[in-house]
């Protein structure tokens, strides 16, 4: 046990007003997963969430992609969502087997394409990097692009799969990981954490996503993400089935076919706290879209929406002690990697919660890369110090 | 008085049980507007509607524009919109002084743009169309555009200023319009009328829009229309006072500016009769609006809807007596035009209520023009032989 002292039993009911071995805020994928598997090794558990999945992931497209964002100067983050993506398959099969669950976990992989020879040029240098690094990146022609999924636009200039690149639906995951967190025992409080010192549980875990900002004083900042949802005409399913991932025009946009009919159609990063739609967004990313996959100009655009990512200096998310904290973990800072990174996250706190060494995959994650005031900013002070987060942001669970 | 009969009295309660002088089948604004009229004459008047103004005035921008819409081949149409147009602003008055609401009703006055100089040239030829009728069209430069309208885009190749084309919100339009009918005496009935002989009334008014075709046999379809609306960023209003209509590299649009900070952008024109949004109407609507207007991609985007318009086979409305149906009035077909039409068509048809002969601006809209089976069709038989109908509007108000 790392620290605080949960006492060990999980069957023994010691009624109502004890205090949880674990009180975990944020009842997001990454929050809900560490309940689970805390309460499934016999801790007692509580959650605190107003409203469980309504943050990051509700806008999220779900792609595990270890591969395809696997970018230049970021080797420790890739090998984590290496590692990650590596545990969804068990992670998705033990999910589904303790809720029955469909999760729309799907493996035909992904199409990385680039529109212009620019985009091509632009997308090239990424893969001899990935390829470097002995990730499984395949160059296609466009004849080889088209023979895979022939909705693509005849006018691409090039691409390549990463075929361990999946998905899943993270309007599926959330609901799974709560039913799944209560079948173990955890128990979920619909009410606001808005200081660290009202939870009283014997290890706490952050998993706020942007509000962790103001719980623990970490540099977490909001990563405005705009992202689009279509749907195939006439309810059929979409005329694509891999993940398609482009470069049109300088744009970036991914295309995310579902099952039930529906495209995710993502994501604009923008250094905002709003939660607006703009014109502007829309505009950009269905361009983007149409001009990669043009049936989708016949699709219905059934909704559009904006999420707030957990972003942090380095990219890179907070994983470990807070300083001058004891009894206090985090886990937030998953900014565009929170599905994918979800696994891994809840299976490396759970070890530290029950006083597991920290994992050396750990290490580069750790709270205490970061300065921090040594204690965690007051909610008002937060909120002046930090003027880029909405105040719906400024309380959090 | 027409046909029917209705006694005189209007101030004479003659119980619940009695039938109305007039029953006006529609709530959209020229069911209302009709009502209003009539029952402002005195008459007793009934409007059937499960949904007032929930049909395409909900979706319409609001347009006033009998020179902007003046189109080769519609003289008598023009004609009947320059009428009306003028009737609007005694009309809107007249309805202010009635309800207190305010309308939106603007005179700005419209700018048609051309974005290159292919569009330009198709819109000089309307223009010079338009200049032949003696409507006030005048041609400005790119720079007395940008005078008048500073953020227009710089490459507009050309416009010219229709300074009578103006606007009113059709969404504050309705409500009044109810309001106004019902302190004269209109009483709301909110059940749909699926055949003519449900209603027990001395005149029977379909102003049902496309419902109007199951109800009376006339060849009046859907005509699906697409419009988003944007919002002005921080609450303010919009960066723009004019209606701006605009040729851009083909697309024809327009932006409705309102003091809300609402912007209409529409429209597609599409023979189709789904209220789906698609995600190539959008595109198309957004890149035309901030090729012309560049700001308008800082703006919110917040509505995105579909609505049918009631057209016609020479895109005329139908206005007149039914035939083979004594006491029947039509007042429908009014496609892109129903609002700025509401005025005369409200007089006219109350006219003809009240025992008028009818107007010659009616001559070319009389429902004879068109061949009828001379009885209205059943509602199953109309909704096998117009598969193009959706089931929504087989039956209507």
């Amino acid at each position: 046990m790392l620290t605080g002292g949960p006492s060990a039993a999980g069957g023994v009911d010691r009624g109502p007003f004890v205090a949880p071995d674990v009180a975990v805020v944020g009842a997001g994928p990454v929050g809900l997963a560490i309940a689970w598997r805390c309460a499934a090794r016999g801790l007692r558990v509580v959650v605190h969430d107003p409203a469980p999945g309504s943050g990051a992931s509700h806008v999220a497209a779900g792609m595990l992609a270890p591969v395809a964002e696997a970018y230049f100067g970021e080797r420790e983050l890739t090998a984590l969502l290496t590692e990650s993506a590596g545990r969804w398959p068990g992670f998705a099969a033990e999910l589904a087997e303790a809720t029955g669950a469909d999760l729309g976990y799907r493996t035909e992989g992904t199409l990385v394409v680039g529109l212009t020879s620019d985009d091509l040029a632009e997308a090239r240098r990424l893969w001899a990097y990935q390829q470097g690094l002995g990730l499984p990146v395949t160059p296609l022609r466009p004849a080889q692009l088209r023979e895979r999924e022939p909705g693509l636009a005849p006018r691409l200039r090039g691409g390549a799969l990463a075929a361990t690149d999946h998905q899943v639906d993270p309007r599926r995951l959330v609901p799974a990981l709560r039913l799944a967190a209560e079948r173990a025992g955890a128990v979920l409080v619909a009410e606001p954490v808005r200081r660290l010192r009202e939870v009283r549980a014997g290890v706490t875990v952050v998993a706020a996503g942007c509000g962790a900002a103001v719980l623990t004083g970490l540099p977490v900042r909001p990563v405005k993400g705009q992202v689009l949802r279509l749907r195939a005409p006439g309810g059929g399913r979409p005329g694509f089935r891999h993940v398609i991932r482009g470069y049109a025009d300088g744009e970036h946009v991914y295309l995310v076919p579902r099952d039930s009919g529906e495209v995710v159609v993502g994501a604009t990063v923008e250094e905002r706290s709003d939660l607006d739609v703009s014109a502007g967004a829309v505009l950009r990313l269905l361009r983007a879209a149409v001009d990669l996959l043009p049936e989708l100009a016949e699709y219905d655009l059934v909704e559009t929406v904006a999420g707030l990512r957990p972003g942090t200096p380095d990219n890179a998310p907070i994983l470990g002690p807070l300083p001058g904290h004891p009894g206090v973990l985090v886990a937030t800072g998953h900014h565009r990697h929170g599905i994918v990174l979800t696994p891994v996250t809840a299976d490396l706190i759970a070890d530290l919660v029950t006083g597991g060494g920290p994992d050396p995959l750990l290490a580069p994650f750790r709270p205490d890369r970061f300065a921090t005031t040594g204690d965690a900013v007051p909610v008002a002070a937060g909120a002046a110090t930090t003027p880029a987060h909405s105040t719906e942001d400024d309380s959090w669970n």
